[in-house]
Formats: C-alpha cells, structure tokens, sequence
C-alpha cells in the first residue's frame, strides 16, 4: 500500500465527522469504558467523583482510551478487557491533566474552568493522586504484570518529562531537540502505551506490540506539536483553553524555537524579555504572534507535526485494510488538521 | 505473656537509644534499603534525584521500612525483598510528604525547609509523582501482585483520606470519628501496609499478615495522635516544623476537638473566630495553647494515643517472645513517648 502524503495547505478534517466515524466503529466499546469509568470514580469521599467527573465529562476527546480500543478491535479482540485498559488509560491521563493545571495555574480547559479554578490548588492534587492509585487497584485486578509494567513505566516517563519541562521553561536556549524529548515524555508515552495495550489485550507478537507502540508514539508527538503550535493561532473558543496560555508561562515550544532562532537581535531581545525575564507589556502576546506568522514558525512545526503523523501511519503498512485501520490512519490526519 | 500499661504520667523514650536498639536488630537491612533508595531515585531529568534526596536523608525516622524489615525479621525472612519492599514503603511516604507539604504550603518538616519552599510548589508535585510512579516499577519488577494490590490499596485509601482531611478542615463540627478516620486512612493505613509486607514477603499465614496489619493500624494510628498533639505543645526544635502549623491552617485535630466540645461559649467563639472564620490576631496561638492544656485536652489525646499503642502491642500476644518482638513493643511506646 502506498500511504500518500498529506499536502503542505491545511487540510480540515471536522472533529465531529472523525468522532462519528470512530463511534461507528467502538462506540459499543466507548460506552463500556465510561460505565467504567463511572463505576471506579466512586468514593465514599464525595468529592473525589465530583472534582474526578468534572474533567473526566468535560468533553474531552477520549484520544487515548479510543486509541486502546481500535487497536484491539483491529486484532478482533472479543474480550472486555481492552474497556477496562482504556478506562485506566483515560485515569492516568485525567491525574495528569488535574496535576497539570494545578502546576501551571492554568484558568480553563476544555473550554471550562478547571478543577483548580473552583476548588483552589490542594483537592487536584490529592483528587489525582487518587486517580493515580485507582488506576493501579483496576490493573492489579486485571491482573497481567506486563500490563502492570507498561504502565508503570509509561508514569514515570511521563512525570520525568514533566519536571523536564518544568527545567527548560523561560530557558530560551532550549533546542528542538530538548523540546521533543518533552513532548515524548510528556504526551507521546501514553499515547504508545495505549495503543500497545490494544495489542497486548489481543495477545498479539512482540513485532505487532512495537508497531503499534511506535504508531501510538508518533501520534502523540504530532498530536502535542500541533496543540503547542494552536496556542500561537487558534481563537479561545476553538481552543478551549485561553490563548497565550504557554507565553504568559514561558513554556518553550516549537514556534516559539523556531521564531527565536530565525529572529533579529531585536526580536530575540523580544522574546528574551517576555519568556526569560518575565517582564510583559499590553500588546506582546499580539507581537508574539504576529512574529510567529512572520517567521513562517507555525509552518514549520505544522510540518514537523505532519511528518510525525506520516510516520505513525508507516507503522501500520504491514497490517491488512480494514476499517479499524483506515480508523488510525483517520486519527493521523486529524491530529494534523485541527483548526488554526 | 501480660502487656504491662504504660502510666498515664509521661515516660520519656530516647529517641537516639530506641534507634540504636532497632539498628543493632536490623542495620545491615536499613543500609540495603537506603541502598535501593539511592539506586531508585536515580533518573536523567537531574531535578529527580536533587528533590527527592533533600527530603528522603533529611533525617527522617524510616520508621515505615524499619516496620517491614522488623517484621520479616521476627519471622526468620532470610532473602533480600523486604528490603526492596521497605524502600517502596518510603517512596510512598515520601511521595504523599511532598504532596502534602504543597497542599499546606508548609515552610520547614523535620527542622529544614520544604522542598516548596525552596523549589515552589511545582517541583514537588511532579517529583511527587515520579516516586508514585517509580514505586509501582519496583513493585512489577518485585513481581507478587498481592503485594501489589496491598500497596496499590493504601495508596488509594490515603488519598481518599487526605481529600478527607481537606474537606473537614476548617469544621469544628468535625467528630472525634470522623478525625479517627482520617487518621486511620491518611497515616495508619501506611503503616498497617508496610508491617504486612513484612509478613508476606515471609509467607506467613493470614492470619499472621492480619495480625501484623492490625499492629500496624494501631501504632500508625497512636504515632499521628501523638503528632497532632505535639503541634499544641513542643518547641520547634523538638518538632522539626513550625508549632502552631496545624492552627494557622485549621486543621481539627483531637485536642482541638476536646478543647471546642469542653469550652466555654466564649472559649468556643474564639475557635471559631480562629479555625472556622480565619480570623487570627496576635496572641491566639498562645491563647489556643492556654486553653488545650487548661482542659487537659492534651493528656485526654495522650491517654487516647495510649490505648492505641496498647492495642498495638496485644496484637502481638500470641507471637514467641523475641528480640524482633520486643523491638515492635518498644516501638508502641516510643510512639507515645515523644517529647511534649
């Protein structure tokens, strides 16, 4: 099969249209890792499914607990084990997401405010740690230590690229090259756990684990790409969270690299003065983007995104046609077509 | 054998002799563990180890990994996975420490600053969670999953109790139950956990696991009785944190409970103005501690902290005498023999 190669203009794939056909295909399976999710968000410590639910059914995309089910799906896997990976794929990625708000201050996601916005700093934080540890009470009763270790592993590399980032921010002698070992720390890990559990709850070879593990990797790295580049370009509304966010933070990404790198010395100092010295004046995030533009810097991380999501749909060359796969190579593109 | 009661007058414990006692008994494991510690805490992201060495050798008492290596001592434990186990036990504690000392923007633990107050409250969550993290991979390479799911549900239960204690904060109408049960999630569960593994790693019977969790429960439980109540009357120096942190930040802990339930309408406005209004002036801290040692609400969490100990120590009545066991025994009343 030849994979084509996505053109370098902006195509627009509709979130819903893709959501719709992904739905077709393991909505049955969608509904079961809710029920379950729902189920395991229960305490008798009311808060914990309160502040757990209210970012869990915020209208995330559910990105990589549907990575975990397609992939089983594509090995015809008949069991219901792969529901309740995704579940726990979709707990560890909520911990994360409740933890990193709390660190970065952040005011909104998904379009609404988030835990730490209405219930202050100190309930995500426990509220995750709980999340965490549910997380691994539901594998230690699903009982497999190779699933167990995966993602084990994949929580560490992930608070690893955490404080990693937390060391490079406002430091804009960052390379591309630090700055993508963050995104696959921080995102990319999960995403490749994901994936290779659908293989892993098929019972699947070693080589088909890896293959999907790399496509979940590559995925993830274009997914984060384009996610840092939407801060620079989307309006708040098609964000969901507040745009500038990552520039009011000093957080390093790619077109920030990129316009820094290609900037005059007076638009170095520019930066330097916002990112690294923290000292910001009315109208700098709009000069921040308008250099951005300037620099072709949105292109470029769009094509390194694009690259990224080519190579995780070469991933999936050996396995036959099928709807499952056609749904993968879907999920490819769509990470690179979000809006801008 | 007949458990002796401990006198209601205050016995002094040296802190030093009972810690030459426990190392004379387990040394050479407390030096495995650190060890494992040291080996563990290892990672690329520099960050990781500089945090989590600053509070894990800030002279901590490693009384949880002195639990499971004293147990599998009394049971003749001859191999080396109580000590991989009693690391994890520490990681855990130190992990829910790091959090902790976010959640109540602590300044010193132990007599040095908090790893907040020299890194802010970014740093710790994350590092935080890379010890969870880390913990799980010893414990997948460690292999057994019912000591998995032991720690796996401690983990759980702690968070569920330390969201407990979030929600009952600032609440004088908290019951003298509803602070045991906090207590019992947020510290004695750790403890019952770490003195379990110790007879499991042994592959002693359940009801000999039980017995050893149920003495566990009750020394935890009679060490942060004992904890809370040192908040109201030791100096900072014998106490390693700031006297008074408990009453800036409102927490209802047992002699606060006795004093509000045993006061005087006027005593009780105080509490309130205090704990429940925030509202502190010059002098409450003084006054706070006046009225707890004028209602002997100190010697009433004392008294309550003995009952504990001895419960402790009756779980171990059907055990043969033994230096590991006089060691546990010592240990109860250590736990209620700290410097007021």
């Amino acid at each position: 099969m030849s994979l084509s190669h996505t053109p370098v203009t902006t195509t627009s794939l509709d979130s819903a249209s893709v959501l719709q056909r992904l739905h077709a295909l393991i909505g049955d399976d969608l509904l079961a890792t809710n029920r379950i999710i729902v189920a395991q968000l229960d305490s008798q410590v009311e808060m914990i499914p309160t502040l757990g639910s209210h970012l869990i059914n915020s209208g995330g995309k559910r990105l990589r607990p549907i990575l975990t089910l397609l992939v089983a799906r594509l090995f015809g896997y008949a069991g219901e084990g792969h529901a309740l990976l995704a579940a726990v794929v979709e707990f560890i990625h909520t911990a994360t997401l409740l933890h990193d708000d709390v660190v970065d201050k952040s005011e909104r996601r998904r379009g609404k405010l988030t835990a730490n916005a209405i219930w202050g700093s100190k309930a995500p934080v426990l509220v995750g740690d709980f999340l965490f540890s549910r997380s691994f009470q539901m594998l230690v009763a699903y009982g497999d230590l190779k699933v167990l270790r995966i993602l084990a592993d994949a929580c560490a590399v992930i608070s690893e690229g955490e404080v990693m980032q937390l060391v490079v921010s406002n430091d804009l002698a960052t390379t591309e090259s630090q700055y993508l070992e963050v995104v696959s720390r921080k995102t990319a890990t999960l995403f490749a756990a994901a994936a290779r559990l659908g293989a892993v709850v098929s019972g699947r070879s070693e080589a088909e684990e890896s293959a999907l593990g790399h496509y979940g990797e590559y995925l993830g790295r274009a997914f984060q790409v384009i996610d840092d580049a939407l801060d620079y370009s989307s309006s708040d509304e098609a964000l969901g969270k507040t745009v500038g966010d990552d520039f009011q933070e000093g957080k390093i990404t790619l077109p920030v690299i990129h316009a820094y790198q290609q900037g005059s010395a007076e638009e170095r100092q520019f930066w330097r003065r916002c990112l690294e010295d923290k000292e910001y004046q009315a109208g700098d995030l709009q000069r921040a983007i308008a250099l951005i533009h300037a620099r072709g810097s949105l292109q470029y991380a769009l094509q390194a995104a694009r690259r990224m999501a080519e190579e995780a749909k070469e991933q999936l060359a050996d396995f036959p046609a099928s709807p499952e796969r056609e749904a993968l190579i879907l999920l490819a593109d769509f990470s690179v077509s979000r809006s801008f």
